[in-house]
């Protein structure tokens, strides 16, 4: 890295398994003075490359560790501020531009895109996302119930491939079948839906059933569901969404 | 690889550049017999792995090379197919799995996961993405012009962060125009657009500009387009949609 003063790496090291981060992220945090970021993905690092200086807070600390990260950047240290998946989508770089801002911090940022959890879980599951889709996350935190679900609505009437990001959490059980409900106004009952809990990491697994069935699934905080269009279908075991090619 | 006999890998290798490849990526190029794709894949590829075995075909020939790869796969070679971003969106996985299983193929087939094209503009862009989004194609090759609209009106509708890819070929001139007339139905005129033309590459280069400004901007095949949702904002050049974060 050429200039290694006072420089804050947003990264995204991708599912979780050492072999979907990209050489970048690799070289990034083999570099760094600190690794922060929130524990459980501190702890998945650490597997990897466990010589390195990390400093982990609690989830729902962001604000808190974003100003740590800047201030330790302030000083002239390389940080890495990680999370998996792709650090660009529903990550923390937003969260680190804003707070570097509102610091007045003249520091570099640079965000170093991954593997989204989108990608990884696709690729579990076959070939389902040949096509044009919609990203939708179903935590309501920072977002109105209604306004995801007007979403999902959106992509039901547009006949896009949805993407579920945070589908379910202890204290939200019922969104997807909500989102499922929505989806039957527009799709067959039977339009194959996949999931892929711990998509890319050693635990993963895939269930692969369809959106009447979906409120039966087995789903956490830790999958990704992905409800395939009109043209979606199921075969040998593989989610594949067609992109129209005439085999001749 | 535990099993190199009679495999055939899907490979993303991301936006173009080695740095922003898998490790995964990198470990199967390095080990294929043969390394297949389209001309300009193949040539970004050459760069990075000079004394491999490739085998190009033109555009416009996909079954044509997805039988090829096939085939020398059933002859326990080990084939790589190749293409950039995430083979999984938009890419070469799910016509992979169609001809093998029209040719009856007993291989096995793995599909690598990629940085697609939307987290490598992105990430150059600042941090557009941290909300739910739209990925729309603007190519009317293999889907009627009339959804591919329909689709960028239902994102307009959900207020949703769009992401066009194949914003433009020398045949397809007026579809962005099209699709941000349709956007600014639902958003403000000075909506933030960004425009990254090769995304992770050398020759990378980026403009930020409005909805209303988009018909005079400079895109063509190589650019990814991203227009912000209700809440995106440009700050010290960075696109930001913020995640609603309260700075406390």
């Amino acid at each position: 890295m050429e200039n290694r003063m006072g420089k804050l790496y947003v990264v995204g090291f991708g599912p979780g398994g050492y072999e979907h981060m990209t050489a970048k992220c690799i070289d990034v945090i083999n570099n760094a003075d600190i690794i922060t970021g929130y524990t459980t993905y501190v702890e998945m690092l650490k597997e990897f490359f466990p010589d390195k200086n990390y400093l982990a807070t609690p989830m729902m600390q962001e604000v808190k560790r974003c100003r740590m990260a800047v201030e330790e950047a302030m000083k002239d240290q390389t940080v890495a501020m990680v999370s998996s998946g792709d650090s660009g989508i529903y990550g923390m770089a937003g969260i680190i531009y804003q707070v570097a801002e509102e610091m007045n911090a003249d520091i570099e940022i640079e965000t170093v895109p991954g593997v989204t959890a989108a990608s990884a879980a696709a690729s579990v599951l076959g070939a389902p996302l040949m096509h044009d889709f919609a990203v939708i996350s179903l935590s309501d935190l920072m977002t109105p119930l209604d306004l995801i679900m007007k979403r999902v609505d959106c992509a039901g009437q547009g006949d896009m491939i949805v993407c579920l990001y945070n589908p379910k959490s202890k204290k939200r059980t019922g969104y997807v079948e909500q989102a499922a409900e929505i989806l039957m106004k527009y799709r067959k009952p039977e339009t194959p839906v996949g999931i892929v809990r711990h998509a890319g990491r050693k635990e993963e697994s895939k269930q692969i059933t369809t959106l009447v069935e979906l409120k039966n699934a087995e789903i956490d905080m830790f999958s990704v569901v992905i409800i395939g269009n009109s043209q979606t279908y199921v075969r040998n075991g593989r989610m594949i969404t067609p992109r129209g090619y005439a085999l001749k």
